[in-house]
């Protein structure tokens, strides 16, 4: 069974792509980070979607880095912004950009592959509702890709690794329909970038008011709680 | 005053670049990282080294990850080799060699370039003394900085970032010439792979002997002490 590492985050996106890694046949690695983020319950969360897809290899690795250099409002002092219109998203880089993330965090899914022996790496990138993110888009994962296969044993031997973005084109709609297709266990997941203090949803902010458009769009409903007003 | 990242180990290569950075004008940002190996002493001689130079932000980073994947002699239980003539160093991928190191690293300090203002980021790869690291090529270091311009603000805005690596077509012995010429501060440094219990370096594993030949085709001394054999 050929092995696969996805970065996994407990949200909608990474839970995604691991079902749809494991639809593909591949037997899942998981990678989590905890980057200093201010909800530790997103790594609860991919805790928990990795148990239900029998995850045996979880690597949960610290990095205090994002939180040590500041810059942006999920790692730093910078208020998130709540009830923001849905369609403001993406015209200028947000301060919810980490920056460097997704290159950071490719870059150890590359260290886990090559020593688990895996030359697959899912991760749930996605340039169409995030198109703010510098690091979400197409040209990056394509440059990456190449960049690690030289980087590598993998790529001195001759061959290559592949970065598997599945919902790099898809609306938030439609990747809740791949998952829903999947049987992905959203009831698991959690997205909020501001959480009460009971770990509940705040139902307002950038990433909830997507993940709630994405829901309606898709005509299905929900199933996490969220926050009373 | 630009400001450059340097990727500071308290070795003699990274301590070359930061006098060839502080020697082109650049304020010296450093950065190091506590990535789980055996020899906390490279840290202090890091730290002594940045302080010689008058570092305000030292940025020191633990990264578990490459211990809790294994793969190397440097993180791992995998004996360190000592002893072998250096001429059979290179020919194949060396057990030291820890996967997606250069590529962990460099994706953290592009993190830190971005949030600190700075474009540019040194760091001591050499392709000749350690041609058996993939990640040590110039071809890895071109496709790299692409791949970090693409994902950072920097890259959206037009700009780029720059890698330095000032020592890639260098001998052992021409680092060391050139380092002794801007009065980079050796005596300071660290090098040995399996110090002995009171941080003296053993004069025998390979990042020794690279070392020790490159101070005698330099026709100069090695300041720092070595243990008794």
């Amino acid at each position: 069974m050929k092995k696969a590492v996805i970065l996994s985050s407990g949200g909608l996106d990474s839970t995604t792509c691991m079902a749809v890694a494991v639809s593909q046949g591949f037997e899942p690695i998981a990678l989590s980070f905890d980057y200093g983020q201010r909800h530790q319950v997103e790594l609860q969360a991919a805790q928990k979607v990795g148990d239900h897809y029998g995850v045996k290899n979880h690597f949960v690795t610290p990095i205090s880095l994002f939180r040590d250099i500041g810059g942006s409002a999920l790692t730093d002092d910078i208020e998130v912004p709540k009830g923001e219109s849905v369609g403001d998203i993406g015209d200028d880089i947000p301060v919810t950009y980490v920056p460097a993330r997704n290159l950071v965090f490719l870059s150890m899914a590359v260290g886990v592959a090559e020593t688990q022996g895996a030359s697959d790496i899912f991760i749930g990138v996605n340039a169409l509702d995030y198109s703010g993110y510098p690091d979400c888009r197409p040209e990056f994962i394509e440059a990456f890709a190449k960049t690690a296969s030289i980087a590598t044993k993998v790529g001195v031997e001759g061959d290559s690794l592949t970065i598997h973005t599945p919902l790099i084109d898809l609306t938030k709609a439609q990747i809740i329909e791949l998952g829903a297709s999947l049987d992905a266990p959203y009831h698991l997941t959690h997205s909020c970038y501001a959480p009460t203090e009971a770990d509940e949803s705040c139902g307002q902010c950038d990433s909830c008011l997507l993940r709630l458009k994405g829901f309606a769009d898709a005509g299905l409903s929900d199933p996490i709680e969220y926050a009373k007003s």
